[in-house]
């Protein structure tokens, strides 16, 4: 089970059932949500504006898992973190309330998923400190405008996740390999993608490794672990980022006693637009 | 005590007494240092290597003030966080004992300055968090480098620092204004300036403002709040980075019971290049 929602969770099919959901602006859509009447993936919705991943744990773990993210910039972009107790996003957004206005939440008990839910309200406790995480939707639109090809989404299937051999600098209780996404290149695409993803550091980055997938650990391009495999045409290079799966990986091995994270591909939509994210 | 401490925080004047240390590499210097041979300021040794702040707080503010850090990376750009009790640097140094390896370390009780020491090793506790924290020496070689002037080493003082209105994003019990530096430039130095820096964002990165200082509440340009007044010339732009002055300032601010840092000046020597933390 937990596998499975893994391997959606950078899930970009577009949500469907509410007509014109592709129209609305961030509030709007975090309205919908926390009213209950949209649960479904985020893909797609707010173009332009940043998602984010959600991870939630009880203070007792915070430190060790910001300082992860710290030392892990790459895979565990940090966006946003809310003191022991706060739920209402200050940076990312106004008047956004992370228990209600994300579209489906997993629950964890000792790294086993206990259920999934549409808020939780009734879960908060006093000392829940939230992170909120970069997603590589925000460099992906930017190579797009570029004509930098992105071949998962022309081939309309969810980017492909490998565990590599890289691993992450371990904090306290959290420690594990760096989960990487691919994407296939022409080599004259190789530099500008470079350049493009290095200026959108707060959401994974300049790529981690370009060719060889052995190099780092990759025995078997065509099978990722999560994800789908997607065609690499003669002559394209095999490039990959850190991904954002990484930091849920990390801290569902860990086994705390608790930890809430949104069910794979069900964002949280922020006001910052992608391009606030980039750097210079 | 506190004010003319904080005035030498950048202090750059070469250390005199020990002939040849300047040709010393990073680990022989940390040695000298380890054994109480030189507890003088670091500035001019191992040129090319990245120096550091230290702060070191006990566990119960190390959440607040990490988060301090995460949401203020320009003035508080961390280099390295070591786990409770953890007094070996794993990243920056290998080796280095971060008890004895500092020429002269400030010991602070509720804020208030008590004692400055050649070691810690009596005073450490098993729950001292500790943080190194990037200098503007590394971009400062870059800038020269490239013909950019740098006005505070061609006059041979110290930077000057000004309390801006430029409030930092507050996190716990840490809260204050951004302490900025000010290096003037001709205009056709900005450009180059601007770019050079945004390199290094992780030691303080692209100028935080360009032009009148009174944008940023600085009333008199002549009268820093610490270090040295320079000679702006005719037709130059004031232009302000953040400084590290920042973090300590805000630590003491909050009057923790007990806190260590670097004695202004003496700084961290690591084993990393000024290079390695230039982004791309």
């Amino acid at each position: 089970m937990e596998m499975k929602l893994v391997l959606r969770f950078c899930d970009r099919r577009p949500g469907e059932g509410v007509a014109d959901i592709t129209q609305l602006n961030p509030k709007q859509i975090r309205n919908l949500i926390r009213k209950g009447k949209w649960d479904k993936p985020t893909a797609g919705l707010a173009m332009g504006n940043a998602q984010a991943n959600l991870v939630i744990l009880p203070e007792k773990y915070a430190f060790d898992f910001l300082l992860f993210c710290q030392r892990n910039p790459k895979p565990c972009p940090l966006l946003e973190v809310l003191e022991p107790g706060k739920f209402k996003t200050e940076l990312m957004a106004s008047n956004a309330d992370i228990r209600t206005d994300i579209p489906r939440y997993s629950i964890y008990r000792r790294g086993k998923l206990e259920a999934t839910v549409k808020e939780i309200k009734n879960l908060w406790e006093k000392d829940f400190v939230t992170f909120l995480l970069g997603c590589s939707f925000s460099f992906e639109e930017a190579l797009l405008r570029a004509k930098v090809p992105v071949r998962h989404l022309e081939e309309n299937k969810n980017v492909p996740m490998y565990i590599t051999s890289i691993p992450c600098k371990p904090a306290g209780v959290f420690h594990g390999p760096m989960v990487v996404s691919m994407r296939p290149l022409p080599p004259d695409k190789i530099v500008p993608a470079v350049k493009i993803t290095s200026r959108y550091a707060s959401v994974h980055g300049a790529p981690v490794h370009i060719g060889d997938p052995l190099e780092i650990g990759i025995k078997n391009i065509k099978r990722p672990d999560f994800g789908d495999p997607v065609t690499t045409k003669r002559g394209e290079v095999t490039v990959f980022w850190a991904c954002g799966v990484t930091p849920q990986a990390v801290a569902m091995k860990a086994k705390p006693d608790f930890c809430i994270t949104h069910t794979p591909g069900h964002m949280f939509i922020s006001d910052l637009l992608n391009e606030e994210l980039a750097l210079f």
